[in-house]
């Protein structure tokens, strides 16, 4: 791209002014006649904020085409496994204000954070108490806590997905050897409590070999996200909660890639010395652990937005 | 997508509204060490925009879903020949933004306009009068003008690339065949006069088999365009010339689904029965035939913007 830019929209002249309202006018009449309203008001609301964009930074033609060519590399590397599309939606905080748009502050409800690519559906069920790690290299981590509504009512039978990288900085899906790691479900017990093994979270870079990374390159943009362990809590006429545990005193707290930290979910992970005994009796040998505590709240059903809060991805 | 949609950023709090500010900042901020001044300030715009278009909206969580499957449809679609991501930018008007914010009104200058996808690089090159069908199916016509620059001034020696689809609205590189028909380039002469034959130009469809099209459809609107033929004009010290010509009385001219039409461009292409003289003295049987002039001006090339008006597409 240039290094200069002289014209920008303050210097046009009215007539050039024109020639441009009009044409959005024209573009977004053309989705007058769209049959559903709502796709109605977001193409139409789409193609005023594309073309405010295009109109305030004067885009060059040769940029231009560096975005469509950006936009089909994006399409070159996504597959099944890899999925650059959620990557930059990620990097450019939308999915982030996506979450935030539709998981407004309620009462004491538990803060939502990004979903990200690597949730599976069919991850294998565990007892409380169970591991999730599957095999996964790292250090052990005791997680547990209560599920509850706003009034403190524990809910019984909620379901619980985790899943995490492994101490190298990769999902099980990422190896693409059909292995199953670091991912499990479980269900909250009559009291609403649970408790898993997994490993202690580390941090680790977004796959940034594609033009999502290349784009953070010469942005000048570390890929690394803070450590962190994904929640996805779901129970019965209450609101699906998607979110991530942070680890204190993460160095990366701060700079974390897709813009996922919020200050309610950076927890304790504490460091166990070897030998100290496990919470329930497990024989570590001589190896640290590490556990965390993260009591999650519910909001009621009722507060979802209409098409409910949960990704497909 | 959902028929009803009850909030909206109106309705927000100003806690909430304080939230969804401050992650537009620190994305913003994010890009603040990009190297690139000019990448920065669009990264910066598009981060803005994008957001504004997310909080304006509200959009769900299944929504931006929906895009992110959009986007990966439209990658999947693409290849050599197939560029959806263009096809997306022309239904959306940006293309003919970008043609516009370039190609300012310039004293009595030809009007610019859309690109399109089916330009290819090496076209043959015909003499004065020579045909450029190469075989493709179509009522011959018969296309003169001169090309000259803003006082007048004859251009000898003018590159002009023709291109266009055939009777059946498609482009040679549609056929994936490898055959070449459809297109050329040739030279102005002496006095910046041209001639060729061509073919009557017909309307078509955009490739509408794909997300595009299937868009399109949802919102009720057409994927054809109004019938033309391209123009691509460059000679030294002046600048290039992107656009085409469409045929006076089209029923689609005011529908096209590009956004490409300008008065200016528009262009009476005279029908002349069986047996006609041709200018050049050609045998065209029993057949019919048609005719149009085509005065091209070009722009000093110091009118050009920094990086240049050609699309490299």
């Amino acid at each position: 791209m240039m290094n200069a830019q002289s014209a920008t929209a303050a210097q046009t002249t009215p007539e050039q002014r024109a020639v441009e309202d009009d044409l959005v006018a024209r573009v977004v009449a053309s989705f007058d006649d769209t049959a559903d309203p709502r796709l109605r008001q977001v193409m139409q609301a789409l193609v005023r904020h594309l073309h405010a964009l295009i109109r305030e930074v004067r885009l060059t033609e040769q940029e231009w085409t560096a975005a469509i060519e950006f936009l089909t590399s994006c399409g070159n590397i996504t597959d099944g496994k890899r999925q650059e599309f959620i990557l930059l939606s990620d990097v450019l905080g939308a999915s982030m204000q996506t979450i935030a748009v539709n998981n407004q502050a309620y009462a004491n409800v538990t803060e939502a954070t990004v979903f990200g690519p690597f949730f599976v559906d069919d991850a294998p069920r565990i007892p409380l108490g169970g591991d999730i790690a599957g095999g996964a290299p790292g250090e052990p981590c005791w997680v547990e806590g209560t599920v509850t509504d706003t009034d403190g009512n524990p809910v019984p039978g909620a379901r619980i997905e985790v899943w995490e990288a492994d101490e190298d900085g990769l999902y099980d899906v990422q190896y693409r050897d059909g292995r199953v790691s670091g991912r499990a479900h479980l269900f909250t017990d009559e009291d609403g409590a649970y408790r898993f093994w997994g490993l202690t979270p580390t941090p680790y870079p977004i796959p940034h070999d594609g033009p999502v990374g290349a784009l953070l390159a010469r942005a000048g943009r570390s890929p690394m996200r803070a450590s962190h362990l994904h929640f996805m809590v779901t129970a019965e006429d209450l609101r699906t909660l998607v979110t991530h545990i942070f680890v204190a005193d993460d160095a990366l707290l701060d700079s974390d890639t897709v813009f996922g930290v919020k200050q309610s979910l950076v927890k304790d992970f504490t460091r166990q010395a070897p030998g100290v005994p496990a919470p329930d009796g497990r024989d570590l040998g001589d190896r640290t652990w590490s556990r965390a505590r993260f009591d999650i709240v519910l909001a009621p059903a009722s507060t979802r937005r209409p098409e409910g809060p949960r990704h497909q991805g």
